[in-house]
């Protein structure tokens, strides 16, 4: 008796011998290959499409004969006329096994495929998202075995996919007769698997064979913004992205004076939550609108936040995020429905929250941990997602520690003279001549740098309007690399630095970057005041990840990731040059973009990362600044701007620095600081 | 060394040896005793009342002591002044065993107390409701460890309890803080417990200890009324019960009515579906402003009802029921909140519905089931629930059948010349002197028969309106009885009888029960189109038992229950002159009162039963009448009002039925009813 004939799946190299009219999905099946199929196997979805190759494969021992699969058949031909097969392809439910052969499965139809993200360096998204669709033949009422339509539909589906639903949501009841009857006792479901399978349940019945997508959300919840992402739950693919600012604002711009906001108000913390829920509906009208599909297919969504946001879009007073020990009213992951929290999506869509690593640090902070993967590092990662508030983490495989870090808004052009958010007309990149202590520099909206002699024209519609929080921070870097400005953060006189953008203003300092009076225009200049604010920030920021490396027992860090939309366009050498982040080659710092937002998108398309982030989070070391006197200590010393000859490390490997000292004072100008702080 | 003293526990009979110093709670603990406690032994709740015995125990073999129980303490002195302890009452948390001691654990200490119910021949409720409290004092927040107070709340549960609740209810979170710092980190907790452990989750938190009751609704939703028991959740007492009309009537008297309404009017269903939700409402209030509670402490639900009225309560369209196959949208018992339902309760509230037998036989009929526990029974019983339809459950421990059967609205008094509801001047009780062919009655109101020399003064403010179900039965009973009525249903002329009540009435005759013209006050008649709607009722529900006692191969039951509130009333005699039910001996024939709403309220108090009817409605053989052709046949043949001679059964034991014969067309009227049927 002859072998059966050897079926071998690439890529992932399975094998196995199958009776000669074995389906090619059955094949699959049996062996565990990743091979997609929502209709089982019927030939209506064309989920399953394969690739077979022919011909001699030494690497594998067979050769395949012409005739190693049957005949192309009706279902195929009716599909490809329909639809459009791809050349080569076949249907993996009809393609039946005839002798030896090598069958490819593309990654479309992998259930379990990669979404392959823009950033090589990150890991791709496995998908394997909570909501999937089930295509089931329903055996019809029988009057004498009087079990209801959905009872047989949970049988059908336990028969045909082997999976267990113990229930449905309440309002499919109110469809679910009338799509059995119009699809002829076939139908299209979307179950909802989430951790526990007893919670499994029926979110949606269609007709006949569904040709439509299933939709979720990442929302990225921050203080100032929020930005979703409309995935399709199938392919992981962002369909629409949106954003806007979080109406909370008009409460307060910063946490803080939000928690104020619902301690001095009695309804204050529900006007802001229902603000903020407002706010989302919004959001996500935009994002349907973009993608033009009906928001009742958005069946789940994930929201990352800190935890103000956090509490505040749970319905939860943030008072004792206010105080010591800023207890979190919960800290683990959430599973709701987007009814418990006013959300206009599908009538039982999930929503699926991040946990919080501590008082501080919020979910956004788990998200950029689950995005950037410390836990997974081989070598000593420090990850900075700088905001109003800095989210710390430093770890490696060992593990990871995590704090955050009251940076406050300067960073993002607040308490700045001539700061701004960034938007046209901000100056964003700097750069100071170290001789002729001139300046140029770019704005939001042009490529172009202020000397190039096209410049007035390509900025005329936007005009020149403020600095940004990159700017100043650049601008800043750059004061000091060219002698503007010293360690302690002073700005010398005209005639100490020797240019006359120097002008005294007050008891201090300032240096004019652009004076558009003439115009009519703004005067933009950088004071001393703003240098202050700065160094506040700064100091916090790298005190932070002082603390944490002390914690760590280490005085270098492998690599710097900077996350978040801040994170993303500063520049590493500036930010080492004012001693934002501590020392590190320049090109092992990085940027990771929106982290946090990425975070949220795994989570959404991936039901294993979500059980993956909760136990990183449980086993992260949580670091409280407030209470830690080295954070202090660290504060104190980390406010001035580093050059070569302070204690604080570095940047021989990136710029020579000048030596610059404007008067004596400067060292007891230090001291001062050190004592009043 | 000597033996560690023996503790007895009554009425378990539960003994073991315990150190000196055990408190009782610890060792009734340790030996699984059924030993309440909220507050986990802290001398708070005083739930864990018990009392020592003292003196010789031949029984037991033990002598226990006067010092067999540690001294009484200053807790109990607290308790005893602040509340009282009942004479010879110890607090099982405080009271520690010093020697040989026996303790008896009175009934309102038992966790699983029974509610004792009112007639002795049905099982009593065992207590085990779905919400408990448990009182937990929670580890104070740490920044250094910085878990959120859910999390520290869930750990205080786990070890104080030993059980695992992973989660809690969206709008917990927003006064879990203010509880927790209120009671100074000490809370009493409702936690529902449903069927999977997966899906405990906290419902409610309190500071401190809480003092108060939780609450629980068994509702039976009637087509015509909707009846609603208040339960106290820890002692299983009914605190307040309330009706109202449904206030669906106003789409139709009766279920067909209603289906038909939702298939002519597009949102028909949908317009039902608010209306009985809004009368349901309104009964929660009036329950509610009974017990004087707020209706937030409704915790829990159980509804029972027909599959009619289970789907348009569910907000499913009932269309499908109104034609073969008569199928379900869902069979199975149904977990939900209340806000699925807009349900005005607590605002996570659970609602259980009870499973449907088949497309005719609804969960009212799973609950009859459940109070009447054929299942369990060693006899034959038959149970008939009447009502507009009537459920036919007949079984004992080796199976069970169901079937429903349209009697209409007869006996209910719709379609009767002179009918009304059963409400004050309706005559409910009716006897006629076989003689003198004179009636005399009783009316609802008064306890006076009309015979009585004060029944005018009695009946002074009601006067007698018309005829009720069970008033109409007994009068037919008792004409046929008195000769006034042959076996096919015709009365008799004023000649044929001997007398003048016999009046001539178009084509036929009626007999004058009450003539109250002379005072301008209604006559009340008995006509034969009367009883030819209540032999087309009778016949249906004769027939539907008749045809289960084929299905089970018996001739004759046991036993016969009649539940429902009609079958509260029917006076079993006549019911069986009438053929309504099949022979029995009359002794045999109970009447259970509301069987449904019972099996909702032991659905209420006692989770496991709602396990256990659940799967005994999956055992239950199903019987469709509408499509039986022995149902035709039975219900042919069993219109016609039985007496000795008839083929059906009967009565011998109860009455000597008079042979009286008004014409020889009788056997041809019985012949020509069967060919038209």
């Amino acid at each position: 008796m002859s072998k059966d004939p050897l079926v071998i799946f690439t890529p992932s190299g399975k094998r196995g011998n199958f009776p000669v009219g074995t389906p090619i999905l059955t094949a699959a099946r049996q062996l565990g290959v990743d091979l997609d199929s929502v209709c089982g196997g019927r030939g209506i979805c064309s989920k399953c499409q394969i690739t077979p190759s022919y011909g001699e494969f030494s690497k594998h021992g067979v050769t395949v004969a012409d005739n190693a699969l049957s005949e192309w058949n009706s279902v195929e031909e009716r599909y490809d006329q329909k639809r459009g097969l791809p050349k080569g392809r076949r249907l993996g439910c009809q393609a039946t096994v005839q002798g030896d052969i090598v069958i490819d499965v593309p990654p479309e139809s992998q259930v379990h495929k990669q979404v392959v993200r823009k950033r090589a360096e990150v890991r791709n998204i496995l998908m394997n998202p909570t909501v999937k669709l089930y295509y089931v033949e329903v055996k019809e009422p029988d009057m004498h075995e009087p079990s209801g339509d959905l009872e047989r539909l949970r049988v059908g589906l336990k028969e045909q996919w082997n999976i267990d639903v113990p229930r449905a949501d309440p309002h499919v009841l109110t469809h679910l007769q009338q799509a059995l009857r119009k699809g002829a006792w076939k139908v299209t479901i979307a179950v909802h698997q989430g951790h526990a399978e007893a919670s499994a349940s029926i979110m949606q019945v269609w007709p006949g064979y569904y040709e439509g997508s299933l939709y979720g959300l990442a929302v990225d919840l921050g203080s100032t913004t929020i930005a979703g992402h409309l995935c399709d739950l199938q392919t992981g693919e962002v369909v629409a992205s949106s954003g806007l600012m979080n109406p909370q604002i008009r409460f307060g711009e910063d946490l803080m004076s939000r928690v104020s906001y619902s301690m001095m108000n009695p309804n204050g913390a529900a006007e802001m939550t229902a603000s903020v829920r407002a706010g989302m509906n919004g959001l996500f009208d935009q994002v349907a609108s973009e993608a033009g599909i009906d928001k009742t297919l958005i069946m789940d969504a994930v929201f990352v936040c800190n935890p103000v946001m956090h509490h505040l879009f749970l319905g939860i007073d943030p008072f004792e995020l206010g105080q010591a020990p800023f207890a979190l009213a919960t800290s683990d992951a959430l599973r709701l429905e987007a009814r418990d929290l006013d959300l206009e999506l599908h009538p039982s869509a999930r929503v699926y929250t991040l946990p919080c690593i501590a008082g501080h640090v919020g979910a956004d902070a788990a998200a950029v941990a689950l995005s950037e993967a410390p836990d997974k590092s081989d070598d000593l990662a420090l990850i900075v997602d700088v905001g109003t508030n800095a989210e710390i983490l430093l770890g490696n495989k060992t593990k990871v520690l995590a704090c955050s870090s009251p940076t406050g808004p300067a960073f993002e052009g607040a308490q700045i003279s001539s700061g701004q958010r960034a938007a046209p007309g901000a100056i964003e990149r700097v750069e100071i001549d170290p001789e002729t202590k001139e300046p140029r520099f770019r704005v939001i909206g042009s490529d172009l740098w202020s000397d190039d002699e096209n410049f007035a024209e390509a900025i005329a519609t936007t005009g020149i309007t403020g600095i940004c929080g990159s700017g100043i921070i650049e601008a800043i870097a750059e004061m000091r690399l060219a002698g503007i400005v010293d360690a302690s953060g002073l700005i010398g006189s005209a005639a100490q630095v020797g240019t006359e953008r120097c002008i005294t203003d007050g008891r201090t300092h300032s240096y004019m970057m652009w004076d558009g009076s003439a115009d009519g225009g703004p005067t933009i200049t950088v004071t001393n005041p703003d240098i202050r604010a700065i160094q506040m920030a700064k100091a916090a920021l790298y005190s932070g990840a002082r603390l944490l490396m002390d914690k760590f027992d280490v005085a270098t860090v492998d690599r710097i990731v900077l996350a978040g939309a801040f994170g993303a366009h500063i520049s590493p050498k500036h930010a080492m040059v004012l001693g934002m982040i501590p020392d590190c080659k320049i090109e092992k710092v990085t940027s990771a973009g929106n982290a946090a937002g990425t975070g949220a998108r795994i989570a959404l398309l991936n039901s294993e990362a979500r059980a993956e982030i909760e136990a990183t989070v449980r086993k992260i070391v949580k670091v409280e600044t407030a209470v830690e006197p080295r954070f202090q200590e660290h504060f104190v010393n980390a406010s001035a701007i580093p050059n070569a000859v302070e204690p604080f490390p570095i940047l021989e490997s990136i710029v020579s620095l000048p030596k610059v000292s404007f008067n004596s004072g400067e060292e007891r100008g230090g001291g001062r600081r050190r004592r009043r702080n």
